[in-house]
């Protein structure tokens, strides 16, 4: 990778993605080699949003390759509340750690901080943008399960607002793949992403669904999301469309016996927790597989800083 | 030891008991030779109520092993806020951590937990519940000051509501000791306590008071703990029973020359700043040994969970 | 240096000072060479106000040490609520740590924990009290960029509120420097601080300007600090004083090529964005230098704990 930072999975073509995985496998493999690969290398978090496990696995993925974290806790209790400028804060921190993380409710403000810092900054999220680490993470669980070639896979839920599913679906149009997605009509893909894929080199192929019913046989993947409650100004369409994408034992009963189930979590009610113990369900796989994918993107990040070889 | 999980005082036979302490006074009197014990080991921590001195004692045991921790943070700025139940909370944090260490308001929480995780989980507090580490420190304290066999405790103020309290009773009536309960009728020890003090199999002499001053040249350790301004519905009758139920300089007259004041901390106003510098205070020293306690703890289910020996 | 707990920078000598800017200066140079000096050594965090900067650059700090932190975390999850003593609070965290940071809204409240603990104690800003850490860094900067000794310096903004103006002037008057203030007359210097001044044994010369203009042009460093809307009773009244006090191209046309511009931060609008690019510029330079100092400082306090020499 020559990246110095990370905003978009848009940025990342197929040999990108398939350094990190490949380097995520290795890691994954063998974390003990890589136990004091990066002491004394201190990661700078800066998480204007709330998140559980982006950020806890960030720091899990810095403290299992022998770094740290410094860690700017909640906005309230921050200068951010004294009127401080993004560019401003991030300067400042820049002087303390090797390399950003940077999550925020603004769409571009992971663009325009990197304009600012000369240490590798990683996009944890960026409003309605973009989260290429989600996106890696589950590009490395769908290899796992299914391969990232020849791959059928249903996209299930908010599709409009989703914005994993968004840098999801670009990156997978670098791989041989036909994906299905799956929603409500007023949940639909927005029709520009639709027509980003459509242009994408690879020709990915696209088709839009209303009901998961008719292409579940044909899937090797199935990634819901969740539809917020909050889409909707009437609580009994919510009701309605909700059920209609919900995911249990009997809605599986015509999938392929090696159907891999994916959520980004946390899931309220898409998912009935009878899948989990099923051979199906790989979202909390999903979820520990945030640990090895990130620290193989620090890993190239930051020996790329210092000057190494990638490896 | 051999359990996967620490939930109750109550699962620790007088054997447990002995084996956490000795290796706590062990890891006490030569604390450099453990500093890199558990070089690499991350401990997860889940508070969904405030704590300040379990939740910092646990990372400082941590980290003196040679470890570090990944804290989930406030619940007001994690996934909690989306609707995550705990059981996918914990499960997905277990992929970040080697032991878990959860408090959690609702009762019965920490035996739910750790049905959904396979790494070793401490119960740091359920509610009205258990607080077993608390415990172990409270034990590892007395028999440091006065012995645990042969002991004459007295345990005075709020008995009714106190976690804390009905742990320590439990885990002492493993031991030969004389237990005198001290408290305002209206915060007596709640009768299935009582009962089950007196079933305990080494047979605890069990004695309820309202005074202290009967029985105080007896104890060997008197244990405070504060009685909770809003469990009475008038504020006269909260003044008059509280004033009751605090130790000064003058209170002690009586006392052996010998006894141990304890307290779990935070204090009010139970105990008059006067005597922190009088050979009676260890609530300072109570709360230090948190750590050497947590430290053998954790030393002891780390190398279990690795299968090694537990020396 | 021999002192245990760094409460204010009156407490320093020329000496003192030197040996920290000297300290700071080494550790800056070659910070391998200090990686590991104080591995297993933990620094207990208690930051009862928020703030950014001061405690993530004693976090990076104390890490790029080799040691690690305890952080008592924001005062709304701790056992503050519960209605514990500042007292009280210190002498538990203790318990967990080889030197403390403090800060607190009550001025005094560091010389009272300060008289608690036996560990080192350092103020991290105590109300309007004093905050000698952010003074050490600001004579650090000045020094790296215009010396410490014939200095002409121009400090401007809130002078009646700000400490850190008035420890930066203390601390200055160790050395020989010509100081202007510049200030609306409602936010002076307050008198006792201009006669303490006058009073100093180096006899540093000061002098009170309403306007930068006349005496920018001789000046070596000029030190903005925020005049802040809530000072002023009329909106009209800030925007017009506030107007005047702000720094741009054009107001720097008339200074010297080799002038610093130095600010605490956060700042709002007191300085241009244009000016950060300039040679003029060295506030983020200045925020970065928490670190080398602070490193400097704890490397000096625990090594002075263990009884070592000051190297």
């Amino acid at each position: 990778m020559r990246h110095d930072h990370l905003i978009t999975s848009k940025q990342l073509s197929r040999t990108d993605i398939e350094t990190v995985l490949d380097r995520a496998a290795e890691i994954d493999a063998d974390r003990a080699a890589v136990a004091d690969r990066h002491a004394g290398t201190l990661l700078g978090l800066l998480f204007y949003e709330p998140s559980t496990r982006t950020k806890m696995s960030f720091e899990t993925a810095m403290k299992r390759l022998g770094g740290d974290i410094v860690d700017m806790g909640a906005v309230e209790s921050s200068s951010v509340t004294k009127g401080e400028t993004l560019a401003d804060t991030v300067r400042v921190i820049e002087g303390y750690a090797d390399a950003l993380v940077l999550r925020h409710p603004k769409q571009g403000a992971a663009t325009m901080a990197s304009e600012f810092v000369d240490v590798p900054l990683l996009n944890a999220g960026d409003g309605a943008g973009h989260h290429p680490t989600q996106t890696l993470l589950d590009l490395y669980t769908i290899r796992e399960n299914a391969g990232l070639d020849d791959l059928t896979i249903g996209i299930m839920g908010d599709l409009k607002y989703g914005r994993t599913v968004h840098s999801l679906s670009y990156a997978l149009s670098n791989f041989d793949t036909r994906q299905h997605f799956i929603s409500p009509e007023s949940l639909q893909l927005p029709r520009e992403v639709v027509y980003d894929l459509h242009q994408a080199q690879d020709g990915t192929q696209i088709r839009e669904h209303d009901s998961l019913e008719e292409i579940l046989p044909s899937l090797d993947v199935l990634y819901v999301t969740r539809i917020q409650r909050e889409r909707f100004p009437d609580e009994n369409e919510y009701q309605q469309v909700a059920g209609e994408y919900q995911i249990d034992p009997e809605t599986l009963e015509d999938a392929a016996d090696d159907l891999t189930v994916m959520h980004p979590l946390p899931r309220v009610d898409e998912i009935d927790p009878a899948i989990d113990d099923t051979d199906y369900a790989a979202y909390f796989e999903q979820a520990h597989n945030g640990v090895p994918v990130r620290m193989a993107l620090l890993d190239l990040l930051l020996s790329d800083a210092r000057g190494e070889d990638d490896e």
